[in-house]
């Protein structure tokens, strides 16, 4: 029941590289406010923001055999997206594994369980967003499967999805969706800027948005 | 049910701002060890350290709306203080309400919940401490009220009391009590500052504070 | 029964400083993957990573009596284990403690339990390791003991034994064995070095490692 | 600044009693979902419901001196409230402190931290509702108060304040709200009786409370 | 966005029943080790062992409007399961839906966030699993949807789907694999049955599996 | 480096029999308040007090084979103590290991990690102390080591140390120590019997204890 799925589609990488640039809370925003990883992912360093393509790894705890068959899958502006089967708070991922996928254009990896060599990782500018920080190793004796459906943090992620990143954590967009939810990132923002530069100038929300009413309608009381 | 407090008497901001000069853990210390959030509220980015007087909202689970209304009451000086009614993740805060925030000259927020945008309100330097990041948006549905007595994050926090908040974490001043917790920690840091010498130089803590005897008596022994 | 031994021995100060430059991740693995602590010890700033001899504190909640106590046995290349006999997220440590013990020569502190102060430790840059970040203050009446066998964060530490610390977590490594897993570290570290610079290159590591055959007799299929 | 308060004032104990008879969830609402304690606050065992006068105690980590202070304040149908200034799981009580309120009409305990002797607890059918479950033993050192306000568990308790608690939790009602809001837990479990013969029989609340408008207005859609 | 799903296929009854007798251990085991929701969902009351079709609720924090629009949804034989968008200990359900289900001949709720009336919830013998116990209430103000695929505790669900849940916590079987894993079950549990009489009997695995020469050959040494 | 140590001592039958009979909390006491395992171990069923030699396991996440190896160290009266090396919420164990250990007179498991089929092992009365309950499957691919110093929930663990759990915990006895605590635990129970009696009649520990001076000394005051 193990397998390497080798072929899938991955989204354009100019749209990939835009909802980058949206960031994580505008591209959750954009599509409904889905796709969201648990909060407790975390950036090992802060101020990465990226984007890519999902190369996705079900992996057994305490056992990261499974990433190394995941690195050969990897192209040019993926990203790796790790999930044990089971709770476990081991280090999978050192500088090594970092210098391979680096070394095949790989953006970041995000992995629900634990990563080390994180001095290395900041110093060579790798992002990582995982649950743990930890230097315990693993072994190589179990297989798992790259490029399936998998749950990671809560999210259901498959392979080809676009997965977006920084340091507000890590949300996943459905590849067919892709475009789609670009354009709603691009309305949102437009949208924002406008309201950004009223807001600084000093309006209050209460009357850009027009709240005052519906605030009496539900029966708020001033005293 | 819900209303919102448009009069409260607020500190000197000279007092407060004296506050912010001592930093956490001294204020703590001088007031007798009361008044401290607990530690899983932690700030966005190191470095920042701040002192307010408290605007405080009481919120439901998911919804922000509130946050809208608080923030026409706030002023110069002020720290707005946000408690959800239950344990929730959402990311009830981003840089559009720092916008807002900023332009009447609040200082922070603090939020026993989830807070966005992270790179953005960083790069704008708006310090947050929250329990939890995360770019989940929240509904404006349901009230809730404006500059009441609320527990956030264990400590007891009233309208106009004194916050201050720094990479330590975040502790509460009762207004009335500010000028003379503000004398106490004025007196420890000068108790502090002598000590501090002492120990640079190589004195121990054990002769400095007179502990042998007592360490003695309680049995102790070197072996 | 408490007690502070005074006596006891060290590893080689050069065989400390070299498994201190190897850092967490390959002393561990270099000893056979022991020797770890809890991944819930967090630095309080990034970038620092140590080595020394453990003085080790066994400590009641909510009292730092016993850490003046070990200040006394401390010496220059030791870092200062506190263990709490009940967990307690109470700030044992701030920056008076952290000038007594660097006039000493003490290289960092690891704590199972709160440190605060952090914006002043980060500024003299005394590393601390601990489990919790509060001002909580601590009472003086209770005895511990220094320099037993201690149980921190889940690793066993007796004093003398070596401490290795960085951005990857916390380490212990047996007094006696410590030259042998420099020896280890050595080993690791060449035949790593051969290792990166041959996926840097693009070589993959299931070639490196030769894994492929081994993945087809577990049964991996490539779709 | 170590007190014990001896004269506070409680509700009526009818009052009190009836409250405890409505239970928690519905104490809860009728006074708009208020006054909840986190709900890590868990029975040692299950069905006991009971609702007392509140003796409340602030308490340092590990250390039972002040619970012995505030047995002496205790009468008939209160309950004991303890919360530590620190996060600690301490197992601060036990049976022999349970035989001691028991003999004078001391009907639970609610404490932040560690309880044990859980057995001989259960045995004695003397309930308490605790954050942990643990043996550890605590000191009889330092002071803390007693009868004065605190935060427990999140929730602000005063002294002669209602607690109620059950399976569900624990919940406190100010004593000059306890006959109000005993009004409305009449009302609410009335209204709660009709609905409840409504849907066991088989109607649809979306049928009984009209949601189908509001939710088609809503948007919602049926596929 | 938001809608219910009013038609989805459903596995055979009798499927479902076998599965529930198997239980989840068996069954997840017997579909190769997949499906199994997080084990912070427990049981409110030891004992129950329920097997249904999946009757999906995607709800936001702190507000259960759609729990009343998917009791509608609901037939014989299934079992709702609800998760909230974002991390939410709020009581979302009490006695009043659960006479609400019973009614219809639901079997049982799986919630990712709260319950609450546990005790009349035990007594009528409702099972439920939740992550939290809390008599917080919740808001009819925001739709979400019902009967769309969900992530539940880290398990993907879609309506139809089996659930299986017991002591040992909450399971999900894909319907269209729902004999093929039955058949599973019925093997595991024959071979099961026969070892357990030889280990009843005094035999050890390491004979029974043959295992000796293995960890011989994988170094093992007897000392 | 995989060992099974085959023969240490172990404390007379008698003696641990007589430690189960004083329970976690007596013993914890006696022994001056060590040896107590972390407040995340809790028995998977309430009212089980068991006491036997420790034979122990370290073991890797995800993998049990080396319980199978070790049950053939068990002999009658032994509590087998598991502890992963890195956390790991997988379930290591179930009812046919339960079977297997049951036939040699083992009394009981005490595992830092999961455990499943709860409803069989409740049923047959195998009592397990554990941090988690999972049904997750485990491996049998890496080897760990029997009968070596391990630490457990923040214990240090030797084989032949005698375990002692109840529903306060779990607690380590030194192997040597074990007949020096039991006269300990008699004196303390005798001690604790008299002072269980004046407390039901209604003395104060506040005079049983003598403390009303010590309190005035240290500055309480009553108000």
């Amino acid at each position: 029941m193990s397998i390497v799925v080798q072929n899938f589609e991955r989204a354009e990488q100019r749209t990939v590289d835009a909802l980058g640039e949206s960031g994580v809370a505008t591209v959750h925003e954009a599509q409904g406010r889905t796709g969201l990883f648990a909060p407790y992912m975390r950036p090992i360093y802060a101020g990465a923001r990226i984007a890519g393509s999902a190369v996705t790894v079900s992996i057994p705890p305490g056992d990261n055999w499974m990433i190394h068959v995941a690195v050969e899958q990897c192209r040019e502006g993926d990203i790796l997206v790790v999930a044990p089967t089971s709770r476990c708070d081991t280090g999978y991922f050192g500088d090594l594994l970092a210098c391979s996928l680096k070394a095949r254009g790989v953006r970041g990896l995000i992995i629900e369980a634990g990563v080390r060599d994180v001095r290395e990782l900041t110093a060579m500018q790798f992002p990582v967003w995982s649950r743990y920080i930890s230097a315990q190793g693993t072994v190589k004796e179990t297989l798992g499967s790259v490029n399936v459906p998998i749950v990671c943090a809560g999210a259901a992620v498959r392979p080809g999805d676009v997965i977006v990143a920084d340091d507000d954590g890590v949300c996943v967009v459905a590849r067919e969706k892709a475009n789609e939810v670009l354009v709603q990132c691009a309305a949102r923002e437009k949208k924002e800027a406008a309201v950004r530069e009223r807001l600084k100038a000093g309006e209050l929300g209460l009357d850009i948005y027009g709240m005052r009413e519906k605030l009496a309608a539900k029966g708020l009381r001033y005293v």
